[in-house]
């Protein structure tokens, strides 16, 4: 195989040997979008890195709603989700390619091999660790103080292609960890300020400067 | 040093040589209630093991606000936040001994030269690990989409000590992740309806079967 290491910050450091046991035992995958590589009832058999592409990992709530955690995108490791998943299997993390992708599997066995052998290794895969721990902090932190109307007028903004935002009143509900009425009714007001449009699993941003003032009224 | 990895489920598996390595190297510590023992600016130095006690980490939001992540009891590790420091100095977590502590510090090399030695310990740790992340999750699934009545109402249960709870309404919103109007108005309520009586500092639980029929009509 190739030596992919180079997408990879950290990895790319690992002493000659370690790298090329690491080469030897991964292997390289493709997956059409839409996939889902891991979640409950499925646990993951690799900790994937990405070469391309992005993964969405939703938690899914016993009450049957989602929120989305965080994505994993091309360079990044997918390193907490699998690692739980190979340690304990009852997280309730989902994980779909969100576009095609590209990725490199480490195996199980290769993984634990590579903790016991590289402190390099063991860097990498803690700093990955300690940065998704990270991601899931500032969701709490959002989830529980932000404003939703600034959080939502922030995720239309991130999500705009020309001047239209394909996702239900559903989606975006996940995407920011809140109910479908907290969002049509956000939207609502919205629309009644003469900002957005809405049409059947879209929305057109007519103000854009009105949503990126509401979003710098945000506390950070 | 005595023998301290029985109070560990797993780690009094650990093959002889490495738990004479963890018994050497490791410290026992004491602090009283009130410790600060890890946060912002004061890096974890050792990865804790609780032999007795309660440490409560709490994330600290830019906007000064706070949440109690989780709490780490007897018999359990600090390992999510102590290894994310050891890793990766910004995380906005901090540890404070909520009662007065017994613990076991591994320091960083002995917990790095653990990692290399031994699967047994490896797996330790991520399963602390996945636990702890898995409280997180947990954690945002409340926040994001449980009412905040039942949960503060299931609060109150937990706290209560004979008929008292002693909490002010802002640490009573730390606990749930929510604002302290938001809890001042839900007791409020509480109290119109002659479910409590509230004093300065404390509250009085009159009807607790109406409480617990209320965490009953939660969703889970």
């Amino acid at each position: 195989m190739t030596d992919w290491t180079a997408y990879f910050t950290e990895l790319d450091q690992l002493p000659a040997p370690m790298r090329a046991t690491l080469l030897r035992d991964s292997r390289r995958l493709k997956f059409p979008a839409g996939t889902r590589l891991f979640g409950p009832g499925q646990p993951a058999g690799y900790l994937l890195l990405l070469i391309s592409g992005r993964i969405r990992v939703t938690q899914m709530s016993e009450t049957g709603r989602e929120v989305v955690l965080y994505r994993v995108g091309a360079g990044e490791s997918c390193v907490l989700t699998s690692a739980c998943m190979l340690a304990y299997d009852d997280l309730a993390a989902e994980g779909v390619a969100e576009t095609a992708l590209q990725a490199i599997g480490i195996p199980r066995a290769t993984f634990d091999e590579m903790m016991a052998l590289s402190a390099e290794f063991r860097g990498f895969v803690m700093r990955a660790w300690s940065r998704r721990v990270t991601d899931l902090l500032s969701l709490i932190d959002d989830i529980a103080f932000q404003r939703i109307d600034l959080r939502l007028a922030a995720r239309l903004l991130a999500m705009v292609e020309g001047d239209t935002v394909r996702a239900t009143h559903q989606q975006l509900a996940t995407e920011l960890g809140s109910a479908r009425e907290v969002i049509s009714r956000a939207l609502s007001e919205f629309q009644r300020r003469g900002w957005i449009e809405q049409a059947r699993g879209e929305l057109r941003l007519i103000d854009r400067p009105a949503l990126e003032n509401l979003t710098q009224g945000a506390e950070r």
